[in-house]
């Protein structure tokens, strides 16, 4: 079985990552393109509602907690040790690409956020990057695109990972 | 791979089905097995919190999202179709045993929790049944256990699926 890519977009607090991957998983979807995406939070999470039954559940010591619905569904899994990206990407091996938001200590190939309000240099060298997503002009053999231009670096993933259009 | 016992925790609505496996998971991990639990959910769910990163990326549109963090991993997953109980199951199949509330329906072997204020008539036949947990005296041929007794229940799983206390 074909592993989807995986692709982390990075770049230094408040540069704006949530928001262009907002955009990028729309231009994605318009091009009927599957897409799963991973948050790295190193604090923990609460993530179901207190009272809910399934959190109940977890409440009571439940070591994973499923909810099933027609149209959706959700495991919260407690942890050991922390899963790596490969492992965590397993668990969505049904998607065409995978976007990850943070990992830039990851050997995954990388998009930097940046915004020269925010930081004029850059986390990542050029070697990690596959594109540059900046408000200014950069000259470092990268391919470059605008803040909005999540469109421009849709048809960049499409074309170097051949992502099937359905 | 062995794949854990599924069993149905069922029973008319309000009958204390969530009240009785928070008991029985506590009950079951005093004795250190690992107990995953599955909520069916007809009407959908909306499990993650609005204006979070992972929210976001789910209503951009988003197939699947996951939150990694050290102790607890989370994917919620766009369906086209409900996934059906055992493949539900098969994303936890690393548990020792995996108990759902609800899944009437389901071919599994069911605990029925029954409270003779609320209805004096059962949902399963005895075949269904490995255990009957209620408020009243029942003759079924099944055996019978007190609406507080969760231990007693976690006590026959451990032997009947000769389940691994560590």
């Amino acid at each position: 079985m074909n592993r989807p890519p995986i692709v982390a977009v990075v770049g230094k607090s408040d540069a704006g990552k949530t928001t262009f991957l907002e955009k990028l998983i729309k231009a994605l979807k318009k091009r009927n393109i599957k897409v799963g995406t991973v948050k790295h939070d190193v604090h923990g999470f609460d993530i179901d509602k207190p009272g809910k039954d399934t959190w109940r559940h977890a409440q009571a010591g439940a070591d994973a907690v499923i909810i099933s619905s027609p149209s959706k569904v959700a495991v919260i899994k407690k942890l050991e040790e922390e899963m790596g990206l490969d492992m965590v990407a397993e668990l969505i091996n049904d998607m065409d690409i995978v976007l990850t938001e943070g990992y830039k200590r990851s050997d995954k190939p990388k998009i930097e956020i940046n915004r020269t309000a925010h930081s004029r240099e850059l986390l990542c060298t050029p070697e990690e990057l596959i594109a540059l997503v900046s408000d200014a002009e950069w000259n470092i053999g990268v391919p470059l695109f605008g803040l909005d231009d999540a469109e421009g670096v849709a048809e960049l993933l499409v074309q170097k990972y051949g992502l099937p259009g359905r």
